[in-house]
């Protein structure tokens, strides 16, 4: 049980490249598993952008012998949801299901990946598909400007979005596929982590078969342009004025994450935060703000949202590009223990449930490589002081402010 | 643990006529409540639309000693993560928290039920707040077509929504919501449910001592009108054709409620389902369809949705209005067994989660005034067979067809 006993986490590296991480829940009648494969929209040419997410459509739509609709209905004649997504830097499937289904589906997973039939037949369904998600992005107003805020902050290809574009999406062929089966859904440095309640050595020689064989591939180094940063404004005949903001910050596999994270929790996380309290509940035209850390492997970002009515645009961006400089001054002690009190019951909740802890092994294993139990991470919390936070914010100002607005007219933006 | 050891359910009724429902689950570390109280929007006087929705707001505004935003605040340093809802029938509190904190948050729900300070000066920031859903719920295309489609299936006041109406919202006074608080937020007929780690006899006497001399008021008797059933265009030069559609159907509290949610789960559930492979997956240009059990306490509906592109509402509405008739023609083996796989699975997900549960089993008492546990809902299940659900769908056709259709151009709409 959670309440006592110590957690029990396993590593297992497979010889090609394969981590198996995994957390036993004896108290759960569940288990989840996440995959993440090192193959993202960042591993596209600049002339496929979308191939990571036409891939991920192609790849489950049938694997080994079974054919598509037999995939699907398989999966859920053994209880398992399972779902996928494509990121910058990684392709990642997953899924929760009764705890006796595991060995079974994983089976069909290892059919996945290694033994996908990729039917030709289906490219248009799939391509359909995902020009559909790309139409949904464009009809999204926000998206479209957090798309963007990420382009041109981080660049190309750490900026990328996964839809890709209709032009793109549309020349795709088959064999683009099947490339980038072969050259990118690879075991070298991929992660499947499993949450549960499992049988840790049965699991970890069932993985060693299912995937032991899997070969490696080259590892692919990426050619980054940087981004422009600066201000862009996105002329739209709008109702609603839109405006993202993104400043440097940390990544998660910084020692220093926490510090960060403690001061954007006072800025943005919950309805006493600075954001809610001064933005949004003293202006009843801002609908939406918010602030938030983003992190990438070996950099990360602050990026802040606010949403509001045209004629209130410069002044809601004044405000909430004030509240985030502000941040820089120092927060205090009672917003430090409010947000004490958040984290502890985050931790809490997500230690109960089998498809949280296993996508949080999988990403802990991917920036630290090393998972971190629920004790560690409450020491890092204890840690947190005002002192703490406050020293880190005055050694490391606002650098590097872009700015991306939406709406029937653009904004000032200060030169910093 | 739930693997082995039978469910502890607890019942405690107060004589004020709240009803204390109550799960064990031992081996967690957090709590969670909700309070079902029997005061939602068809308790509001026609020209009120939107009180119990604007009631909830300053309800949340401070109490007992503490103002708004220290009441806020108090709630984020237990840890608790706290909401508010507010249906036709209902308006509802509820949050998780670590475990240790539920006897501190009870008490602030006390005081926020009993002695609510409903300060004068914030009812403005309340109103705005409320007004922004409305627009938020107008913004939305899919939100007004299914709101117009219960408020013709339902008629009034079943079929209202709860977000109210611009002119209503703008006045209502803060004698109204005193009014409201006075004769609707009563214990009558109130359920409060709690799920996780708890001390029962603990538990029971704090919420004697909390609620018990909470005074009971007068039950109230609604006046219904009947809806107009029957077909409506809502004319909009929109991008999309919305279609909602409804049938009768039966309450979750019907014996029977299974039969027809198991036929359902074949037309709708999953992607395997007839709704997914017939109209989705051979139609790239519908993007949104599903059928669902809407229920109230004495009656129910099958709703189905779809979404697509205005050229393609005719041919969209004729097939997904297929399938649902087609589905009374009855279901096969194979749709009952994945079927199965899925409510497995979610039973086990759900019994693993204290907010989840604490939601279900307030429900189960509203409707039943019984909490099924899993076992029950299990032979529930496994006593369904195609037979059984096939009978019971030629013993009920579709009756009292209701459509409201949103877009450039109406329907053809069958008579039934």
């Amino acid at each position: 049980m959670p309440a006592t006993a110590s957690q029990k986490i396993h590593i297992h590296p497979l010889s090609n490249g394969l981590t198996l991480v995994a957390e036993e829940m004896d108290w759960l009648e569940s288990a989840a598993f996440a995959f993440l494969l090192p193959g993202g929209c960042a591993h596209e040419k600049p002339q496929q952008a979308g191939l990571a997410a036409l891939t991920s459509e192609m790849l489950q739509r049938g694997a080994g012998e079974r054919d598509s609709r037999q995939f699907v209905s398989d999966l859920e004649n053994l209880g398992a949801d399972c779902s996928s997504s494509v990121s910058v830097t990684h392709t990642s499937f997953g899924g929760s299901m009764p705890q006796e289904s595991l060995p079974a589906v994983l089976e069909m997973y290892a059919d996945l990946l290694l033994r996908p039939l990729l039917p030709e037949d289906q490219l248009e369904d799939a391509r359909l598909s995902c020009l559909q998600e790309v139409r949904a992005v464009e009809d999204d107003l926000s998206q479209r400007v957090m798309q963007e805020l990420r382009r041109r902050y981080y660049g190309d290809p750490l900026g990328r979005s996964s839809q890709g574009r209709v032009e793109t999406l549309e020349s795709l062929q088959h064999k683009d596929v099947r490339e980038f089966v072969t050259e990118r859904m690879l075991p070298n440095k991929g992660i499947l982590s499993i949450a549960g309640k499992i049988n840790w050595p049965q699991l970890r020689d069932q993985v060693e078969n299912l995937f032991g064989d899997w070969r490696p591939g080259l590892n692919e180094q990426l050619i980054e342009t940087p981004g422009e940063r600066g201000y862009e404004h996105i002329q739209v005949e709008s109702n609603q004025t839109l405006v993202g903001i993104a400043i440097d910050g940390i990544s998660y596999a910084n020692d220093d994450y926490f510090q960060l994270r403690g001061a954007i929790g006072a800025l943005s996380d919950g309805m006493s935060s600075r954001l809610f309290t001064e933005v949004r509940e003293k202006r009843g035209y801002v609908y939406s703000v918010y602030a938030m850390c983003h992190s990438l492997r070996d950099r990360g970002s602050v990026i802040a949202f606010a949403g509001t009515t045209p004629e209130h645009g410069q002044d809601t961006f004044d405000v909430t590009w004030g509240e985030l400089a502000r941040m820089y001054s120092g927060i205090e002690q009672a917003e430090l223990d409010r947000l004490k009190g958040r984290i502890k019951r985050s931790l809490i909740i997500q230690q109960e449930s089998s498809p949280a802890r296993a996508g949080n092994i999988a990403l802990d294993w991917y920036y630290l490589q090393h998972v971190r139990t629920k004790e560690e991470i409450q020491k890092l919390i204890d840690g947190l002081t005002c002192n703490s936070i406050n020293n880190w914010l005055a050694a490391h100002p606002p650098k590097n402010l872009t700015v991306v607005s939406l709406g029937p007219q653009p904004l000032q933006i200060p030169a910093i």
